[in-house]
Formats: C-alpha cells, structure tokens, sequence
C-alpha cells in the first residue's frame, strides 16, 4: 500500500530533498508517493519546515505524524492546530560533518599538504612530517562536537587535549579544565580547534595574551563560532608569524564580508560556515526510518515532547 | 651506571637520530652516553646501520647486542665477527606514516579542500561535502599496510571496500577478491587507494580498461609501486577527464625526473615518496627499549634469527 507523504516547506528545499528522500523511502522499504500538492484528508505524513504555507493543521485529518526537517521547533510547538505526533529533526550528519571538517584540516596542516597541492614543480623535496603521535593537538570545548573530534583524533594517533570550563573525561584524551588547565592546554596547542559555545565567558577567548601563550607557528581552526577570538588580535599574531595560520568556518557576520582582511590574508583559510550543516542525504534517513516505525506500529523516534516544547 | 652506546653509522643519520635518540633513552630511563666514538672493549651496545665503517665486531667484547637502524638485515646477518644478539628495526611509524598518508589525503579529495586552500577570493561560495558514509572508498591490497588504513577509514565513517587477490576479513570494511572482485571494488570507487605488493600479476594492473571500469571522475590514490598503474593510460584517462585526480607518492623512476608530465599535470599531485618512512622519533624509541631491557635483565624484542636471516 502507498503512503502519501507532503512535502511542506520552500522549493529550495525540495530541489535539495527531493532524490534523497526518495532513495531513503526506498531504501527503508515505505512503497511512497512523496508530492508538493495532495488534498489535504489524504496526506498520511507531513515532512515539514515552520516556514512552510501550512500553518493550519486541521485539515491534514488522517495525518500520522508531522516530521520535521530542522533541529529547531520553537517555530511549530506552540501551533495549537497541531494535534498529531511532532518528531523533530536529529541529523548525525551535523556532528560528522564537524569530525570530518576537523580531522582533514588537523591533517592538512599536520602533513603540510599545501607543498604538495600547490605544486613542487619538479623539486623532489623529501621532507617527512612527524607522526601524529608526536603532533600535540589541543580541542577548546568538550561538549558532542569536541569529545567526537578529540575521539577521531585520539583514533588517528594524534596526542590529544582537551579543554573545557568545568571537568570532564574522555578515554585517549588528556583533560583540562578551569583557567589554570587553559593556559597549560594553550602552552602545548601545535594545532588548536575552537568548539565552546559562545557565552560572556568564551566571547575574545583568543585574545592577544592567551595567543602569545601558543607555542610560536601554532595553527588555529574555527569552526564554532567567530567571537571566540579576538579578530584584530589573530591578524596581529599572524603577521607577526605567532600564529602559522588560521582555517576559519565562522565569523562575527556572515557571509564574511567581501573586503574582510580574512579573505586575502596568505596564513588565513575561509570556509563558508559548513563544517556543521544538516546533510539532505542522513536527514532524509532519519525521515525515512519514522515513516518506517509509523506503518509498522513501533514508536516514532526523536518525539517532541509539547509541554516541554522540544 | 651509565651505559655505553655506539652509534655506528653515516653522518647523515646521526644529524636525523641524535636528539629523538637522546631523548628516548632518557625517556626510557636509560643513562646513557652516545657517542659515534668509544674504545671498542667500552661499548655495551651498538646502534648499527649495516653501511657504516664497523664491519669486523671481534673488539666489541663487552657489547650487549646489536641494534640495526634499517628493517633489512640482508647485508650484516651473514657478518662472521658478529657473535652478540642482533635486533632489527620494527618501526610502527611506517604502518602509522601510510595511514596518515592515506587518511589525509582521502579527506583532501572527499571534502574538496582545494577550493579553500587555493582561496575563495571574497566569495561565499557554501558548497556542502556528502558524509564520509556517502563515499565509497577502495582499497586495493589489504596486507598490513592496507588492512590498516581500511580500518582508520571505516573509522572515519568511510563506506570502504578492500579488494586483495586472496579472501580476507577485516571488521566494518567490504572485502572482495579475485578477478570478478575487482571490478565490483573498481566500479564503485569514487576514490582508490593503492597498495597492493609489485608482482609480475599486479604490474600495470591499473591500465587503460581498468581504469574505465571506475566511476567518472574518480580519484587514484597510489602511496604503494609506481609500476602498479600505466603512466601513459593514466594520463590519458585524467585528460579525458575519466580520473579526475591522482595523487602519487611512487613512481617508476625515483627520484620522478623533474621533466615527466606528472609534475606539471593540474590533475596530478606528486609527493616524495614520503608515505611511509622510517621515523627517528618511533624508531628511537624502538632502540631504547631495546637498550632498558638488556639492562633490566629482560629479553631483546625483534631479535633475528642467525639460521633464518631475519
């Protein structure tokens, strides 16, 4: 039997959904017929953006579930028209996304690949990095995303620690807390990765003092969020070669502005804020699978609980 | 006490080994004094290169043992005046040097760093990478070197195939053999690794046909022999666009003469040979070792067997 599934929210994103939803129906063995239009009384599910048209539910009367497409709810809870089950959307693919933007940048400064990418026009200059054991990395920031990158790395080999505000514990991984343990994580940092959240407390954390703490040539990676350093300070440090280079995912206004100093520094990597995104084809998988448990009779995952209101 | 120690080989290797030895003895709790020269009736042991000027060991009366700096012991095994234990070098860098090699790169092409390397220019240009989950790796030969990166890759989150000529199994990873294996392994690789031994049935293995075999595109990845692909089908392939990069370490003739069209191929990255190479770091820490067991009273490690030769 066919189950019918809208898709409710903006063309952009069903030209992005519209193939990995498909596949991960298939996949999930849910025989769909997935469409932008249906009479309302016969659409089985809802996938759903809050900024969608339909903001009145009282219609969709045999709907099953409503799944949503973001993280975030804040935008749908409180519609009163809504009475069928709400699953929000846990996408893995933001926490994998960040282990695999970290752990290829970790090693395209720990190897030195841009000697290599840039082209050694025909010098055959052999010139062995160390081992990773033998490469201190230091992690700001111990929460999903932090202890999942300190992990891949720790796997890889590299000579982990990691740091956050109050204590913690992670196998592989050195851990410091507090001010005293920062400055002991900053003093051995040969490649840093920011992953705090930013509060009053962690805004300028990479301010100039605590980058004349890194050990000379140390490479920064930002891919939390851009004021947790000190902008005019790391463009100090990087000319003055106290800092060897910065890959940066995040700043203080996005998009970064076209005439930003970042942009043509030679010691600065810009990426456009993608080291964490929700990927269409594991987010469609976790739709899928809720359309899966709603036909077979077993309990959705990732419910919304209305009262709490996430 | 302090223990004598000899180091019995070239110039070149005591600039390379002086320090990281120094420094591993002492890490090791040997006191220990290092010196290219002694009396020979006062040395207690001999760090040894089978090149070095020390080819007759009958003054070396109080030596403890031999330690060779080099894996291959071919060219002092069969040395008469060496009547003391010989260990050869076991370096777990050279496993751990390919990994990272290997791991590096994968990420390199999987997330499309170039763009961001060679610089966006002030363009804001969000262009979200697959999961490493959604991108099929193969890895041709799974000896040692290649069951090691399968398993560092499948870590990641890497969708990995290993392909070697004989049945293997390596947890979380795709194992094929034989004929009809390979052209499952090759058709679904949209980045190959290769690091399959050279054999009168591996050389050129990865020619014209095979090549085609592969998903457009695709990315070869060859830390292993140069002679395991045909330069010239290669170049074909990736000017018709069919590889869409290769990224060598070996080649055919080392060092790659400096006017071969691989050094100026905007598709090809050439590295050194510098995948897997002995370490000093882990390899001094293999010879200190060594050193605190004699003189704990403990049992050399890597010990050759006189009979066999290795």
């Amino acid at each position: 039997m066919t189950v019918n599934i809208l898709f409710a929210a903006k063309p952009a994103s069903w030209a992005a959904y519209e193939t990995p939803l498909k596949t991960a129906l298939h996949e999930a063995g849910v025989s769909a017929d997935l469409r932008r239009d249906f009479a309302p009384a016969e659409v089985d599910y809802i996938v759903y953006a809050p900024d969608s048209t339909v903001q009145d539910f009282t219609p969709y009367t045999r709907c099953k579930a409503v799944l949503n497409l973001w993280a975030g709810v804040e935008n749908v809870v409180g519609n009163t028209t809504l009475t069928q089950p709400l699953a929000r959307m846990v996408d893995h693919g933001l926490t994998q996304g960040m282990l695999e933007w970290v752990t290829g940048r970790v090693l395209r400064h720990h190897l030195g690949m841009d000697a290599h990418i840039h082209g050694l026009q025909g010098r055959w200059d052999k010139h062995v990095p160390p081992l990773a054991e033998d490469r201190p990395v230091t992690i700001l920031g111990m929460g999903a995303l932090g202890s999942a990158c300190a992990r891949a790395l720790a796997g890889l080999g590299f000579d982990v620690t990691g740091w956050s505000r109050s204590a913690h514990d992670v196998e592989g991984v050195r851990c410091l807390h507090g001010d005293a343990g920062l400055a002991q994580a900053l003093s051995t940092a040969e490649i840093a990765v920011l992953l705090l959240p930013l509060t009053a407390a962690t805004q300028n954390l990479l301010n100039a003092d605590r980058l004349a703490q890194m050990p000379r040539g140390a490479v920064i990676l930002n891919p939390g969020r851009g004021a947790l350093i000190d902008d005019d300070a790391l463009l100090a440090a990087l000319d003055s070669g106290q800092i060897g280079h910065a890959t940066l995912d995040v700043f203080r206004v996005e998009p970064l502005p076209g005439d930003h100093p970042f942009w043509a520094h030679p010691s600065v990597t810009v990426t456009p804020h993608l080291a964490s995104e929700t990927r269409p084809t594991s987010a469609s998988r976790v739709i899928a699978e809720n359309v899966r448990r709603g036909e077979a009779g077993e309990p959705f995952v990732h419910l919304v609980d209305r009262k709490l209101g996430y």
